[in-house]
């Protein structure tokens, strides 16, 4: 039993954002670990096109072959009718998600369109969805500032909640893009955002760009939510590399929840094994996850300390 | 005016951290930069023997010409009555910070004696402070864990507390030496603390080594603490090094306030045009700071943009 849900995003959200194309194999791997280590809820690809994100072009052979891990959620990417087609197609995730922007030129410069339309482009994938049975989730995007426009109205934001809710929408995950947030201002969103929704239909994402999210991830528990997006070790993020992703990592999320007396139903050692086997094995680069490091570092510390 | 005082520790603590001894005249610069930034607590030196910390060696030279800053406050650390000695000899700091660690283990394997001899060897000092008017702040560290006896008792904290105010402390800052302490913990020891001393008398000095000084600056600052050490940028301390001493950076603490509604009193772009010379003029390596990595990259991009 866990008292939180640690949505991992790393094969879809930290591949996409990795310079190197991580091969099906290895993803389908990657992704059995993470089942393997507890996690229940694993985005693994996406169904936009491969011109976009060339890192996920495999989107449909990988959702088609994804390991048999009872209890465990997968979703993928769909930006359209069009993507929605191949996610159903392709089976093995029941959770399409979706995407837009809280703040309009964010929006426009991620997929050229109004807000006002990015929702009527959602409205018939929730409404297949709905009649298939699949999950909706749906991502907001600078939900606590944009970086074209700056400050994003929390106002906004729960309206925007609330029509994706009406339009069908089984979860809501709201995104701090640039990891601008401050505690404060997370606890005034899932305020607001608790007014049109229920929290349990609500997740974080938190980007970690300012070292401020794992406060943000306590604010938003302490107000409340109980679901949080995060990437294996920070994967498609990098301190050194500011225009990165900067995904909050899974390990630093589960640590602080554990250390908390908060149950996530997360092995630790397994996540840190998982990674020390993608950074060596897979993608020849560190990670940046603050406790994967320090595990790993301490790990390092103590083998040398036993052969000598 | 200022809500919150940040207490810059980087001089002493992080260049002590640094593998490079850095010039008595750029360590004057740096000084003269962190007070002309609004920074009005700077721990400037150290007086441990220079066998033990050969980066601080030049401590009597530099507390005997530091920057005159109205306004500003210097501290240095004094293991001993020798090293109150050499203190009141050069002049320059009028606070004089001593040090003892929660665990017993820590303490013996860092100063080689018990809590209470330790504390026996602060007695005279604090004497001499009195006397002579001269601050004494009290770093407690471990805190929130110990790398050798693991969990540390909050009320073994707050009696330690008190004892360091009976014998005449006039601050007491508590150091989460390893990094490992999360935001109930902190509101716990806060809690805890209060009981036995005014919280306007104690700082909190919290480690990044996990990604959670900023969750627990935050957790601090909501129970009533109004102090919090920092280092600038992060210095002393590396991501990719585990070992090293994981200050939270300067830069990280005052964003989180300025974003919060919390002023500091003290200038973000001067603190990060600090720290690039720091890193480009003086130590030749990148410093982890997270905010001064994104706002360093930030203006980068920006400077190209105009460029292109």
């Amino acid at each position: 039993m866990s008292d939180v849900c640690i949505y991992e995003v790393g094969p879809r959200d930290g591949l996409q954002n990795e310079p190197e194309t991580v091969s099906t194999d290895a993803k389908r791997e990657l992704i059995a670990r993470l089942a393997s280590a507890g996690l229940r809820r694993i985005e693994v690809t996406s169904f936009v096109s491969p011109k976009w994100i060339p890192q996920l072009a495999d989107g449909d052979a990988l959702a088609a072959s994804l390991p048999d891990a009872p209890g465990v959620r997968y979703s993928a990417l769909v930006p359209n009718e069009k993507g929605y087609q191949r996610f159903r197609a392709a089976g093995g995730a029941s959770v399409a998600a979706v995407f837009l922007s809280a703040s309009e030129t964010h929006n426009r410069k991620n997929v050229n369109c109004s807000i006002a339309e990015q929702l009527e482009r959602i409205r018939p994938v929730a409404l297949r969805a709905g009649a298939d049975g699949a999950g909706l989730r749906a991502y907001v995007s600078t939900v606590c500032g944009c970086p074209y426009e700056g400050a994003v109205a929390v106002s906004a934001v729960a309206e925007l909640t609330k029509r994706l809710f009406d339009l069908g929408a089984t979860e809501v995950s709201l995104g701090d893009t640039i990891g601008i947030g401050v505690p404060r201002q997370v606890r005034d969103l899932v305020r607001a955002v608790s007014v049109v929704a229920p929290l349990e239909h609500i997740a974080l994402h938190l980007h970690d760009t300012y070292g401020r999210a794992l406060a943000n991830v306590d604010a938003g528990f302490e107000a409340g939510v109980r679901t949080f997006d995060s990437s294996l070790a920070g994967l498609g993020g990098c301190p050194y590399a500011p225009g990165a992703s900067g995904n909050v990592a899974t390990e630093d999320v589960v640590d602080l929840f554990e250390r908390s007396g908060v149950a996530t139903g997360v092995d630790l050692d397994a996540l840190v094994d998982t990674s020390i086997w993608l950074e060596d094995a897979v993608l020849g680069r560190a990670l940046p996850g603050r406790v994967y490091r320090a595990v790993r570092g301490l790990r390092e510390r103590e083998a040398q300390r036993a052969e000598g």
